[in-house]
């Protein structure tokens, strides 16, 4: 007669519901006696005793609807647990988890999320506890190890690749010189600043120059590879991701001197796009303008991925099946099968391998030249953004799920 | 057995090739024998003889695919003919117009597009010439007067309210107070920043202050706004038009001092956003974010309206039809027929009335306190917004006609 604990942590996604969606209905359909709460924002809500019974409130309905709600319909927070396992936050939580009568957690996130799922499952094992700790992997960034990909990245993909070729036709109608710089999110790993390569209609097409944060980023060699897109047309449309850095490991975006600090300690980066604008602007005197894609980019749920959301699904159910499996300290990971047609299947990673690491966008993905992406990449992304979602539509709007 | 040319002017929008494709498909419908010429960036490239024949070379399938591409299929310009009809420009394009064999001129267009129709109907007049220039409206911004609405408006509102919806979703997943900025196309008509007032999902939710420039902005009066907005919600989701102004005529983003000039002498508006986001973190010290929806809300494909792209191709076939009719002088205009359902017909308007006015949004629709919409507004832009297009999807993107 154990409950089940759900969380949301970190950044919002497109389909991070969808994880939720996937583990109620795992859960309802395991016949399980207990129920599925939900911590409202994350770890620092279940601290303060904030839980919902998901399973007497979501009517299937309302699962379908919350599988296609973008954000986070349980709240999220960016609380990082203390290193040191003697704190005492942990028996603080461990007695939440007595009182509820909590036998399985389920932490849906990233990196950080994964961290906190690492300490909680170590502190249990250091305790005696057999409450059972998995994680749902969450991130737009796909920049989780151990894991074909992650669950959010296919939207996002698929949102910064037809946004970016809507943004080609509208920089293409006047006949002037013209550079469009699009700053795409991640800080660290370019895979999803990569998903430009997509928007191009045919070879040779914009976005003519793609910078990932995974090679030096120069001025100079900036300003010779647009006069080389200006050989092949006027406008030219250039793709960034925000943590682009140079050589000496100093962010384009700290060229400027407004650069802050997020509660996590990382950089909080903001503005390559208009720096690059400037300097386009200063150095061709030609038209320039940068377009940052924002938070659409991580939540869209007009322009998310089928496939992603039916993944993202998947990886909560499995969650499910892995935790009431006696699973504990691992993560939902996907493995792909070689061949065709695209498939993948769930293998559990140890969650300690997992958190705190980052995996780069492949070195071997992009051009000699270091702005561009190679077609190697197609094969990997191009199953991941498929499909559009069967939205339900009232008044000519999405219909999401929501808490007041 | 004359031919029609036809042009594109001014900004992008989802529908303007959807204008274009109506009007090639009522020409061709028309049994005419003449073609259907096409100019290369509107009247700058008619002038350069830069003119395709649309009737040789577009398929019935690529008709439907133009009808749901966005941007400019034949590319745009912003040229602004002499107030002067005895300027050499005039008998240049009447030479080029005898040349062609053209006896039907069609330009879709915004404000400046019909000044262009008017000018040249009215030098036609001067001169015998028996060429027929009319004008199908064309602007996201709504602000033609003697029309309903225009072509563009629906499917950028559409867009406008389904991406604040995700976003106020997406402001809404942490606990912490913070103010997110939404920056809305709209120099001095508010319509599109009033599209906004869709987003929310229940009465009183999100974006809780919606601000247009047809009413003085006021920096005290705004925080004085989100005071009270922080007593409903410590998330708070504000939609603000670029071209928002204080009592003394001044833009909000002139507080800042990179305010210049576009080819027509407007004032290139940036930046209001940021200002604001600026001033919420001076004096509230919460989180503040500011979103510049930027090109997308004028070029989405993904998130136009089908409603929008109907009437957009209407307006081009009416627009054929008045000119075969032997109108001049004209614009294709909506009149909306009283009572449900939803119906609009075709009234030519002169153009003459039209050009270089502006229509802006009714002081009744915006609230007392001039920092919100009132419910009036919706049964007139609710149907403007109706229905999803059918896009042909290939590896998860929508496919889009183009010339390399």
């Amino acid at each position: 007669m154990k409950n089940l604990v759900i969380g949301q942590s970190g950044g919002p996604t497109a389909v991070i519901n969808a994880s939720l969606s996937g583990a109620v209905r795992a859960w309802k359909e395991s016949g399980q006696a207990g129920h599925v709460l939900g911590m409202r924002n994350g770890i620092e809500g279940f601290l303060a005793d904030q839980v919902i019974d998901l399973s007497e409130t979501l009517s299937e309905r309302d699962l379908t609807l919350l599988a296609h709600t973008p954000a986070a319909y349980l709240g999220s927070c960016r609380y990082k647990l203390p290193e040191d396992l003697q704190d005492a936050v942990y028996p603080a939580i461990f007695d939440n988890l007595r009182e509820m009568n909590i036998g399985f957690f389920l932490y849906i996130g990233g990196n950080d999320s994964m961290d906190t799922v690492d300490k909680l499952s170590r502190y249990a094992a250091m305790t005696g506890s057999d409450v059972r700790f998995i994680g749902i992997p969450k991130t737009i960034d796909n920049d989780l190890v151990l894991t074909d990909h992650t669950p959010g990245f296919g939207s996002a993909a698929k949102y910064v690749a037809a946004t970016v070729r809507e943004i080609t036709l509208d920089a293409s109608v006047y006949q002037q010189k013209a550079v469009t710089i699009v700053e795409i999110m991640g800080r660290h790993a370019g895979w999803l600043t990569a998903a430009s390569v997509l928007a191009r209609k045919f070879e040779g097409d914009n976005p003519y120059l793609i910078y990932l944060p995974e090679t030096p980023f120069s001025l100079e060699q900036f300003a010779a590879d647009l006069e080389h897109a200006f050989t092949k047309s006027p406008q030219v449309v250039v793709c960034v991701s925000e943590g682009i850095a140079d050589a000496g490991g100093t962010f384009v975006c700290e060229y400027s001197d407004a650069a802050k600090l997020d509660s996590f300690g990382h950089k909080m980066l903001t503005g390559c796009g208009e720096i690059l604008e400037s300097f386009v602007r200063d150095r061709f005197s030609v038209k320039a303008r940068s377009i940052e894609l924002n938070v659409n980019q991580r939540c869209s749920g007009m322009l998310a991925s089928e496939t992603d959301i039916r993944e993202a699904a998947f990886a909560g159910a499995e969650g499910v099946k892995a935790a009431l499996a006696g699973e504990t300290g691992k993560m939902i990971a996907f493995h792909r099968e070689p061949g065709e047609p695209y498939q993948i299947t769930c293998r559990p990673q140890n969650v300690t391998e997992i958190c705190n690491k980052e995996k780069k966008f492949p070195q071997e993905w992009i051009s000699p030249t270091s702005n561009d992406i190679l077609p190697a990449f197609l094969p990997y992304v191009l199953p991941l953004i498929q499909g559009e979602p069967a939205h339900t539509i009232e008044n000519g709007l999405p219909t999401y799920l929501y808490q007041k």
